[in-house]
């Protein structure tokens, strides 16, 4: 089980009620009052566990579980030893994730303001919103209900903040419109200068960045990512995209829905991306490029020219990942040539 | 124009006053009267607003511009729609950028020390500067005129700070000097400890690093980015540089003026960048090597070998840019001339 | 010397004295009295200076120092100027890094908890442990003995911190267990939320992440690096590991003992590295994988397979090294025979 210094257990739960939290189909009803107390993998769990299998290459672990109850999908039932309990579904692991999150909420902040936060009277605070030790909120910021500031973050004046928002520790927020459900994670930057300024031998002129960020519903953003404001357009962020650690995010770039970026990647300003776009970690991507809806873009890639919608790209630079591979093999076949001659 | 709960805006400005203000030269005295309240993109400008044309790829917009006022080069000034208002520069983006920052000048702060800021009470704070809540400062430490420490930053013992420097939210500095008319943007880390030890298989020792971090004027550095004080020698970054976020410096490294790193680039312990030396994003320099004046590296190059002055080298290990696009071009024919048998 | 404001220089110590606190051997014991002020290169030591030969390429100042106490390897001993008083050691370096501590002991922090700081009642602090102004420790954590937390520093519920640990300056640890002597540089990122969800089009589905950081002894964390905690395992960092600046470690990656870990190195989650690992700079590791102990990984290297144990690995993706060099040879000439025909 978690460390209970660090998490706290909800539940029992019965597999009636997990089939009801995660989406699954309870696979014999008569099974209905099964209980689980806690979360385990397969080869951890015990009878009154709830694990799930998905990846097949765990198949045996999952022929010798002994959780009591397992989420699978229906093509594995038939292979689940006798008397595990089981939850259909067609997405396990997601249906997990929201099953897991019953056993292990998101811990509950004492909602108020504490005594050693600095509130501007012009901040706007929603209700049961907790405001941590050292925080600091300026004038005209509006947070919105249940959000959650932890210690030591600073918002900026007027930052807009919606619904059950998260912000991590250190973290600071400028120039920012933020939707619901999103969680900044500690340390990240949003909302400061871009980097704009007019190059020049005698001394380089900075261009006053007036834009903003504006971030959607159902973000994530990584420790110690940095986001730039817009330098007259906005930096946009897409709804529910996932974002990892130490990522970089240029001025006047636009992110769609659901994209994934792996941490460490950078965006250079006024790049696009499309929906769903996936970037390994790593990945560096040129100013002012188009990235089309669904393209995936390998570890490690530089991105320095467009890249067509649901294509996949790898090296540096980056080119159509086959070709990228095929690169690679024949590099290795002419080093291999030389050496035998 | 930009959002009014994050900016403040200026002006009204007459051609006249704009033309002094931008270093520009009206191009009919005639028109001198004309006013600008707000700026603008070209295609957005109306009567009221200043713009400027400078890419040439924008010229169809310059042509159907309805700015009232527009800086541009000379050479373009017969192409200008009828009645615009020119400002003639042969440096427009420049003198846009002094243009916009009167329009919009940085956010004055509040001089004084916030109650819930922590100064010690042997440090010396020059008159005008603004110290925000829960900034913190060490004893010794000396802070010019007209700057601002915003909140929750650190600054450590000893820590000597010129005029009219802005020190971003969640910052910290120590062992350094730095100039006048710096910017550190949030979360940035100067002063800590480099990469210092005697590597050992019972236990790495660590070696005091006793030098400094010596900052010039007029240097940005972007969010979260790292500069390690020196082991002995200094650290030093010139006048007129301008660093990106996420960008790491390592001990002893000496920059020299005006040099401009993207990004996610890292240099090693000792190397020396000569004036005006560029690095695109996630560029990789080895430590202890020289990179001459005017040299330029591509993104995502690793430099392991010093650079000429003026040099552009590109690719992983990094050579001279056009045999890297030689190369990149050989290893393609080289794949299609497999598959074309 | 260094900066007076910011280090405070101890002794002065005899040759007898540094024998002793370095572990070096007095060459001649006769001059067991010299006495040493101060370390100091050995181009710029004089006759009250310690300083140290190690790298043959500096034998001419060596055999040119006026420095009055040397720690040389007994190879060299006879290339000494006259007079020169030697400390003699296998391995110079370490020695000299014990002396110049002694010197340059890291600053005694004062003991106690500062007015400012928010310290939980239910937190534990050990005997001779500082708290800084406008730190933050949550319930249930506990700190060992003579640690040193930082300003505005965030230590979260229930973190176990051992002894002689420093916090630096604004960096959060959560989530976390954590040895004895280890130093966590300024914005440090401990604890938060792996990358862990399960994708949909519909909506990425977060996974809460149930494991802890488990941090050995003497371990070091470079400004902004981030580690984020299991998702069930635990994410471990072996004894002895030196990890530099903005690196980024995924959940339950293991990383063995003495590990060291250049900037912006990236290491997927579930990868495992044996002890003594060496990662330049920049160097990406995918997830999954399993790097053997001893192995070695070029800055820059992509890592997407397993490593070997001792094996030396470089390019993108990361190859033997040797063979590396060969492609970039053989690359090198294919494009030259096509410039001569």
């Amino acid at each position: 089980m978690a460390d209970p210094r660090f998490f706290t257990r909800a539940g029992p739960f019965t597999a009636a009620e997990l089939a009801a939290l995660s989406g699954a189909r309870l696979a014999d009803p008569a099974r209905a009052d099964t209980v689980a107390v806690d979360v385990a993998p397969l080869d951890a769990a015990g009878p009154q566990s709830l694990s799930f299998f998905d990846n097949p290459k765990y198949r045996d672990r999952f022929e010798a579980s002994r959780a009591g109850i397992c989420i699978v999908h229906p093509k594995h039932a038939a292979r689940a030893p006798a008397g595990m309990t089981l939850l259909l579904s067609a997405a396990p692991y997601k249906a997990y994730a929201r099953a897991a999150k019953a056993f292990y909420p998101p811990p509950a902040a004492t909602a108020g303001i504490a005594p050693s936060a600095i509130v501007d009277p012009r901040a706007r605070i929603g209700a049961g919103t907790a405001v941590a030790a050292g925080a600091v909120i300026g004038a005209g910021a509006s947070l919105g209900q249940r959000c959650r500031i932890d210690a030591n973050a600073v918002i900026g004046p007027g930052v807009q903040i919606g619904d059950d928002v998260a912000i991590g520790a250190l973290a600071s927020v400028s120039h920012a419109l933020i939707g619901d459900r999103v969680a900044i994670y500690p340390g990240v930057r949003i909302g400061q200068d871009g980097f704009g300024f007019a190059p020049d031998p005698s001394g380089h002129v900075k261009v006053p960045q007036l834009g903003r960020v504006v971030i959607g519903n159902d973000v994530e953003i990584g420790a110690n990512t940095t986001i730039d404001r817009g330098s007259g357009p906005d930096t946009v962020i897409g709804d529910g995209c996932w974002i990892d650690n130490l990522v970089m995010i240029g001025h006047n770039v636009v992110i769609g829905r659901g994209c994934i970026l792996v941490a460490q990647t950078g965006i250079s300003g006024s790049t696009t991306l499309g929906d769903y776009v996936v970037a390994g970690g790593q990945v560096g991507i040129a100013g002012h490029l188009t990235i089309g809806a669904g393209a995936r873009l390998a570890a490690g890639a530089g991105v320095i020219k467009d890249v067509a919608p649901g294509a996949t790209v790898g090296g540096y630079p980056a080119i159509p990942i086959r070709r990228w591979h095929r690169q690679t093999v024949a590099l290795e076949q002419l080093v291999r040539k030389k050496e035998r001659p």
